[in-house]
């Protein structure tokens, strides 16, 4: 089984959870592909800068300058990775959409909402056979929320999305499974008490869960993501702690 | 004959200059690696976020705070060169040190005087096999100015340098012509003045040059790295403007 793990938030904010993280990750059997996020970071180092984010109808616009910082951000915690992980004998290396042109994206259209240097993609814009040139040698491919138009700029991409579709992509060639990996054991039930975890959590589920305030609306897209990723060819689809990804004894399987 | 040319400072901070150069770099027949700095760029973003550079004996010490603001730094300017050459037909994947253990260094030891995070290189560090396979593939590596200890951790590392251990490395394999490129015509005898362009530079010359004061002390350890590659088996290391990299007709040519 090739397994795709998407990490995000939390974890690279915090050194021990990370360095954990990485040794699990590490131990993983198999091929493997890492995505990260970095959004914390790239906000973090905005408010050092004196940025202001730009919002939109709630949501945040990637501008120019804002383009820029997410740039830095997003490549320097891909590094960050790929050093970590050679000292964990795991041999690794870190890609956005832009390099061998493994993620070809196209901009989101200006309207309704301009939402500026934003890339959308789908499993057919994956370029599988530069990922598999990797995994076909042990390396593992580390990519960091970054595509590109192939015009010369990078594109800020969700990395949850940019993990539904590598793992779709990939899951043409091979049963793939996918896991998002978080502070959480799993779906929970009240987000707050760990004891009511999800083991099963069904897409039929979703409507009600939502309505009756169960499930956060910041995991909405990603279960989108991850429900997307079952009906195209992905074989599994998991949530769970980061400490988990190896044994994966505790956590949420999806079902479509 | 490979190609591995290094640009830095001035050219990467001027959106006309790069552009122009990249054309003129993609258009180079043949095998081709790209080295990279991004010191003024580190500066910048050192200096909007309000952090001193931290200074012994004259030169700049990488503490843990400037290694990770040179890692966004450097790391992002990569992948935006990786993006800019897609557009430009010439497939790219940008590399550090750390990404397929590709050049591991050694962390300066810290007497007489402690640099930090900066790594020392030479040619037998370098990962051959990595980059032949890119080059084999016509895929050209461009490289940011960052190792690895092997450890988890980055190490700061001069560009100049890398240029010319990657140079001498793949000088074993293949005839290898060196360029460092800048925003100069090549080595000036009055440096204000590109007429006085010396066309033939040898290092017999190098301490009178210097003692009379035409060789500027910021160019000393890029000549060092010069001529240390020529004594190492590069075939041919040139100095000249960015946008006459393709053709060569205005040069400094360095001699041993």
């Amino acid at each position: 089984m090739l397994t795709v793990v998407k990490i995000g938030g939390a974890v690279l904010e915090n050194d021990d959870e990370l360095s954990s993280f990485l040794s699990v990750f590490s131990s993983i059997a198999g091929k493997k592909v890492l995505v990260h996020g970095g959004g914390r970071t790239s906000s973090e180092l905005m408010e050092k800068l004196g940025i202001q984010p730009v919002m939109l109808d709630g949501r945040r616009v990637t501008d120019a300058v804002t383009l820029q910082i997410v740039t830095l951000a997003y490549s320097g915690l891909n590094k960050q990775l790929v050093a970590k992980l050679q000292a964990r004998k795991c041999k690794a290396i870190g890609l956005t959409g832009a390099d061998e042109n493994l993620l070809k994206a196209v901009k989101r259209p200006p309207n309704p909402i301009d939402f500026g240097w934003v890339g959308d993609i789908s499993k057919s814009f994956v370029n599988t056979n530069v990922l598999m040139g990797y995994l076909n040698h042990e390396i593992v491919p580390v990519l960091a929320p970054l595509t590109h138009d192939g015009k010369g700029n990078l594109l800020n991409t969700n990395a949850d999305t940019i993990a539904s579709v590598v793992a779709q992509a990939l899951g043409e060639l091979e049963p793939v499974r996918l896991i998002y990996a978080f502070e959480k054991a799993g779906l929970l039930w009240d987000s707050e008490d760990e004891s009511t975890l999800i083991p099963e959590f069904h897409k039929n589920d979703l409507g009600k869960a939502q309505y009756d305030g169960h499930i956060h609306a910041g995991m909405i897209p990603k279960l989108n993501n991850a429900f997307h990723a079952l009906e195209n060819g992905v074989s599994e689809v998991l949530i769970c702690k980061t400490n988990q990804v190896n044994k994966l004894e505790v956590k949420t399987i999806l079902k479509i």
